[in-house]
């Protein structure tokens, strides 16, 4: 684990937190749950697995992959996990599925709708001005063609993922990966996400958060309370422009 | 995080590897879910949350505010985390629950009964001259209180928890530190437990593993799979006699 890591600016960078734009922090997105909906996995997932929760029950066991490749040094691609994951659902239903229906269904994450609030206020963010990027945990690929099929890439500068640490959020290198290869500090940067667990990740390698309160999400209750907490992207966005003056 | 330590042989401990049971591995155990059973705090979560799956949802937030506690450097004993979680879980079900009333379902925690087969593996370990100690998340107090509530507390020659290194497991810095303060190398122990994650992180470590299958636990899929797996602590206890033969 790259915890050696700061988040100062690195030598490539000499103008380094001068690249911010106008003194206003960057903004680093999380993509699923946070841009993508994940709900019209519910009915294929359902089917499959013959249980209501099955969606829920898959992507709980998926984010607790991630954190068990994190600490015993098992990275492996966010997909592989999502088979994994679905594996062990399969098991714990007692149902039996072939390969080929657990990659069909994981590899829907691919095609998976914005939330309807994404792209204006993705638009609303640009327009005044901010510099956007992504930070996933999602492989290269996979968050390439999740964005583009969402129609939302042009909007963002880069398409951060978790691949070059090859640990994933909420582990600080994570974070500060994004600030070394922007030439900035962590406290450049803000994480807007849906997720407790990755507001609390991004505070604690120094960025600033903004949580977007979807149906069923929290925030982690041992951390601060972010400055920016909202229902949907269109009102955290007209937060983050109110709080972010230029300086 | 105690990236640093290893395994090796303490300078206090010359005879090292030497102070193991006749070259047989030391056995460690885990406690909630493997040698305690959670089933009883059911009704009582249902009843407090309105919903079926409150025990599921809450025992899972709780296991990945661990993690996060873990990532983030922000350690907090695990009962606090256990209220954490159940507040989490309220605002989730859209129910109002008092402190006090929290507070009361947690610590219910403290007075769970043993699985049945557990006091008789246990008994046939100890009767075939192992070593037994415990690792577990819970804290020192509460931990030493769940293992004499379950009279299993004679059976054991120290109780271990994450609190000495403030990381919970599956980071490898705790089963380490076991190791250290037995004076062992980490392949000098065995972990039982029910979790797969914990197995996936003792194995990192440089521990074995053995995997108690109760239902609705599943192995991770992307470690190796440990020699020993059984339905039971009998069956894998038994397992265990075997393997380990004196050196």
């Amino acid at each position: 684990m790259a915890d050696a890591q700061t988040g100062s600016t690195p030598a490539e960078s000499p103008d380094g937190p001068a690249r911010k734009t106008k003194g206003r922090r960057i903004l680093m997105f999380d993509v699923n749950e946070t841009l993508l909906d994940l709900a019209p996995l519910k009915g294929p997932f359902e089917k499959a697995f013959g249980r209501p929760d099955a969606l829920k029950t898959w992507f709980s066991t998926l984010l607790q992959y991630a954190s068990v490749a994190t600490l015993t040094g098992g990275y492996q691609p966010f997909g592989r996990l999502g088979i994994a994951a679905a594996e062990t659902t399969a098991k714990q239903y007692g149902v039996s599925l072939d390969a080929d229906a657990i990659k069909g269904l994981v590899s829907r994450i691919r095609t998976l709708p914005p939330h309807p609030d994404v792209k204006a206020g993705l638009e609303a963010l640009k327009a005044a001005g901010f510099r956007l990027v992504t930070l996933t945990n999602s492989a290269p690929d996979a968050a390439e063609a999740q964005l583009k099929h969402a129609e939302l890439r042009p909007l963002f500068e880069k398409v951060y993922t978790v691949e070059v640490v090859k640990v994933f959020k909420p582990h600080p290198a994570t974070y500060r990966s994004v600030a070394d290869d922007l030439g900035v500090a962590t406290s450049d940067l803000r994480l807007i996400a849906a997720h407790g667990w990755d507001i609390a990740g991004a505070q604690a390698a120094g960025c600033a958060g903004a949580f977007i309160a979807r149906p069923g999400q929290e925030l982690y209750p041992l951390s601060p309370r972010p400055d920016v907490v909202g229902p949907d992207l269109g009102d955290v966005a007209a937060q983050i422009i109110k709080v972010e003056q230029p300086a």
